[in-house]
């Protein structure tokens, strides 16, 4: 299943929560299209893959609807994630407030620098990276979070890999390499804004053209 | 242009840094592929696009073609950008280290909040938000970075549209909604995770059936 399939499933489900919230029953793929602003044909085409058909003229049952993809994307138990680099962005990453009715919990924080180790970050205390693959058996993390410089980034991902994660999401602005069976997702602040500007860019030269 | 072709867009520019800070004069489409793992046909059709075709047995002059992108990405001047939310996400992306060698400046943190107001936040000071639109006159920010809870998102988002900004980075867990010439790039840290979890359930499934 390719990548933007995975990232529409993600927003369905983040639609069908706030439907559940509102109390609504049944949504047609057309009511979602005004919300998500995503296709009703594609919406229909991404969820028959999982057998879902909306019954005509009724819609999808919102309730059945999110409990199978939560199911289908593991979100029905606790996963657990590590962090290593302390810094500001794995600071702001373990205070994130995004996480709190979210199924992701951070266990651990880690960093290399021996002026952190040993400090409370939060509510965890920050850990010596060298120790990740051993505190992992207990902590027991499948996914790892890299919030370290680019020149750390590869060192950051081999403790990782080390420690038995099985997933990795990178916010380093460098290419990591890990073994194939582990997924990894890059966060790439500069890549977006390097993207927005390119909107900006293609904006300019249509009024100039006009 | 879709989306996907932006994000590779940038890629390339990231390699053809690179090739060009190891003395590399030309490069073909595989070595490329080879460096990011994207399919050298891929590469070729993508960078046709922009009038780029390598030379047959040669390849691509990186300096020429780097400049090229780089034009074409509106990267070739300085980019003002101003953050919503002086929080931990805001603080961490002020000192982002990424911006560094990049076009990317930030110019201005402001936030809602009276008792961050006036205070010095990196080499900044934290400006009220609610004079957004009066202070970008003086910053000239193009790019507005919303990192604010969700609940807060669309009135930083309104904010930043009064102020003129022509795109927004958008870091809330939430959808805002901005006029249709305004570029918006959603970086939610949920939906990565929740697509590492996909990814994960997947290789369980896949291991199970074996």
């Amino acid at each position: 299943m390719p990548e933007p399939t995975l990232a529409r499933l993600s927003h369905y489900l983040r639609c069908l929560r706030q439907l559940a919230a509102e109390g609504v029953q049944t949504v047609s793929s057309a009511a979602m299209e005004a919300r998500l602003s995503i296709p009703s044909t594609q919406i229909r085409k991404d969820l028959s893959h999982f057998g879902e058909f909306g019954r005509p003229g009724i819609g999808y049952d919102v309730q059945h609807l999110l409990e199978h993809l939560t199911e289908i994307m593991r979100l029905d138990r606790e996963q657990r994630a590590v962090i290593v680099g302390a810094g500001n962005l794995g600071s702001a990453l373990l205070g994130y407030g995004g996480f709190v009715n979210s199924p992701f919990r951070i266990v651990g924080i880690f960093d290399n620098n021996f002026s952190k180790i040993g400090r409370p970050l939060w509510n965890l205390e920050i850990q010596d990276v060298h120790r990740l693959p051993e505190l992992n058996k207990e902590l027991g993390a499948d996914i790892g979070i890299v919030a370290v410089p680019a020149a750390a980034a590869q060192e950051a991902a081999d403790m990782l890999v080390e420690a038995g994660v099985r997933a990795i999401l990178n916010f380093a602005p460098a290419v990591i390499n890990v073994p194939k069976d582990i997924a990894v997702r890059d966060v790439d602040v500069t890549r977006e804004m390097e993207i927005l500007s390119f909107h900006i860019k293609r904006a300019d030269d249509a009024e100039e053209a006009e």
